[in-house]
């Protein structure tokens, strides 16, 4: 009897485990005009200055333009994100 | 004796249901370039073409640049990243 206790209380978490796992989702934008069903973002190649860098890591305050935002979000749960660079050749 | 034993079950199954939570992280990068410790890419702007999407949803097979993985990614959990284009006036 003892036995079929333990055995349903093992289940039990494994089942607890599994469903909190699958509660956080993976989303990859927490944040970022998520009333909209898709965030595309247009820029004309002629407004670029000569160095500019673009958040990839949806934590921007100046999205879609990078603040360095990135920097918290590795440090706080190990990830390794970085903007994208649009440099003109000098 | 049995309502500790309910308690001690009932507390069991919450903490395996909040480790389970915290085992999934908050990561945006789930696969490109992992062994890096910031993945920032670099594109000269005199070599963009007319039209060119940029990969904000990290699943792209042509990473840093856009093939449409995000509207997989959006499906199947509910987000709604999308690229960012670079376009030249016509």
């Amino acid at each position: 009897m003892s036995y079929i206790l333990i055995a349903g209380v093992v289940v039990l978490v494994v089942v607890a485990y599994m469903l909190g796992k699958r509660s956080t989702n993976d989303h990859v934008n927490s944040c970022v005009d998520k009333h909209k069903p898709k965030v595309v973002s247009t820029v004309d190649i002629e407004d670029l200055s000569d160095a500019t860098a673009f958040c990839r890591c949806w934590k921007s305050g100046k999205f879609p333009y990078c603040d360095g935002s990135h920097n918290k979000h590795n440090k706080g749960c190990g990830d390794n994100v970085g903007p994208l660079l649009l440099n003109r050749r000098s």
